[in-house]
């Protein structure tokens, strides 16, 4: 059934580490709300046979994919291409939302099973 | 190499249909930016195969999924499932933006073939 989600009601912020809240699963995506005091971080790290795009909804990130760095405002989105390298810094001063998509391929290319995804993955 | 896009320079509107400005595109996703004049519409439609998912960052849009009909505002998302039918209207009285993002199985179970994607798909 289909639902709608409300960001500025999901949002949610922790001072011991990022949080990660969950909005939609399906067996070819994550979607994921990041939400980030200022110097949380999301370390870098990768994953094969998915991609994953960053949206900043509030405040600033400084955003890695491989070896470049971005520095990311509101209504600005950056792609970490399956395979590379990337994390996710809030350098303050304030608070930090993003919207994040990973598109997987399905395990077993087409079946509906789901490959793990660990809310805590990265710390 | 990854690239950042802004939502705030590449958004595009014209009287005659709604724009589709693409922002990213991998074998496993598409992301747009869907920007509507007020009455501009999206045509419900349905593929199988892909999950997508409405961003509301803009103004407000009415998204069908199957039977159902969400009044979605800014920050607020929607997830069709594949094989559901949806669409998209701005009632307005504003202009509607959109971050729209699809997660399709790649062709053949992971390679890198893109299946097409018609950018005036569905009007």
């Amino acid at each position: 059934m289909a639902e709608l989600k409300d960001l500025n009601t999901l949002r949610r912020f922790a001072m011991e580490k990022m949080q990660k809240v969950g909005l939609f699963e399906t067996p070819r995506l994550f979607c994921d709300l990041y939400c980030l005091e200022p110097g949380q971080a999301q370390k870098a790290h990768s994953h094969g046979e998915a991609d994953k795009v960053y949206l900043v909804v509030e405040g600033r990130a400084q955003i890695q994919v491989g070896s470049e760095r971005f520095d990311v405002g509101p209504q600005q989105a950056v792609l970490a291409p399956s395979g590379s390298d990337h994390g996710v810094v809030n350098p303050g001063p304030g608070r930090a939302v993003l919207y994040v998509l990973m598109a997987h391929t399905p395990a077993g290319g087409g079946s509906t099973a789901k490959p793990a995804h660990d809310h805590d993955h990265g710390h």
